[in-house]
């Protein structure tokens, strides 16, 4: 996997065996082609151009070449009292932002779906700012049967849709699993009809939606109070 | 200015006079097309890889051009309780969904520095989802002497930084000002040191930072309370 920018090179720094090789800016400052000579790291150094074709988005003169993205098995998440569900989310930018969110917030696990949803890739890893390393991303292939699962494992799970509950009026469980509904759709029905409570943002402006990953912050913001 | 997207079609919908020309994709359906007929809005059907050129981004082949953005005068923005003030925010992302946020939890105004700042454009207009529509934007010239101005007229100046205090804890006024800072820089010097309060976001996590628009996010869902 290819993974770029200057965030992700410096979370990285801290265990640079992780980057099988890199592609450097002619243009690089001698700070980051000092440390990756340093820790003998294979690299190429190439014109912007050359650099431009090998990853969509801002790399910032520095592509890094890593091992893919390992998946945490679900009994690894068990140990988390605080978890998110992503039930089909779609924009890796969202996704990304989610994750970097999270971490921040303490929050250390995601459950996302196998199929029809965005996984990890290079635009989530960059968006996530490094966050990635920290929170473990488990994929499964039936939410409802985890939804099961995390029940009885004792957590409680709180779905997201705009006829919820005021999200900031719920004392949440010690043990919280957050669902978050794809972009356009929101929960899949069967998802929401498994969940314990259903919260929701009251929104008064005029365009009643929220950006998923916003939404997510928002609920997570209190969640950990 | 040039602005695209389902959206952004969907909120002009409400005053097609906006409107001065459309060009929309061969493949637009028969919806779009009917209301762009019924309102004798000016159009021109293209394929997509000359609408590709004219705007940067998704533009789900409806393009739109409509009359230069009208920033509002310092004044109007007075009769608001709640106010963001963006010390040079760089990100049009981060401006477009902070104003998507505000509106949907009903903060109405936003003032941003002349120089050196994020302005609206297109992707700003996009990302916000229709609300720029219901949001005032002022744009000023002099940060610290808005501040002045807006102590003077009773508001309380609430500065985010790390070092600040924990903005879950603090009682608002009535009267409310936000200032975000940029994203690499923070505040200014001066902005900082003419505020009344520095409030900040506690992180637990390892990646010790919020984008600039969930950061804005988390506190406005806690001034609105």
């Amino acid at each position: 996997m290819r993974v770029y920018g200057r965030n992700v090179f410096n979370e990285l720094k801290s265990d640079p065996s992780k980057i099988k090789k890199i592609f450097l800016s002619k243009n690089i400052d001698n700070e980051v082609f000092a440390f990756v000579k340093e820790n003998g790291i294979h690299f190429e150094v190439m014109d912007t151009g050359r650099l431009d074709k090998l990853v969509h988005g801002v790399h910032q003169g520095i592509i890094m070449e890593v091992n893919d993205f390992e998946y945490s098995p679900f009994e690894e998440l068990l140990d988390l009292d605080k978890l998110i569900i992503l039930d089909h989310l779609q924009d890796p930018h969202n996704f990304g932002a989610i994750i970097r969110t999270a971490e921040a917030l303490g929050i250390k696990g995601i459950i996302i779906p196998k199929n029809r949803s965005v996984s990890i890739n290079d635009t989530v890893m960059k968006v996530s700012a490094g966050a990635l390393n920290y929170v473990k991303i488990c994929m499964e292939s039936n939410l409802v049967n985890v939804i099961d699962k995390l029940k009885v494992a004792n957590y409680f799970i709180y779905g997201t849709d705009m006829d919820g509950k005021d999200y900031y009026d719920v004392s949440y469980a010690k043990k919280v699993v957050i669902v978050i509904g794809s972009e356009g759709e929101g929960m899949s029905d069967l998802v929401k009809k498994n969940c314990d409570e259903i919260i929701a943002i009251p929104m008064t402006g005029k365009i009643n939606s929220l950006n998923a990953s916003v939404a997510t912050a928002i609920i997570l913001s209190k969640i950990v109070r």
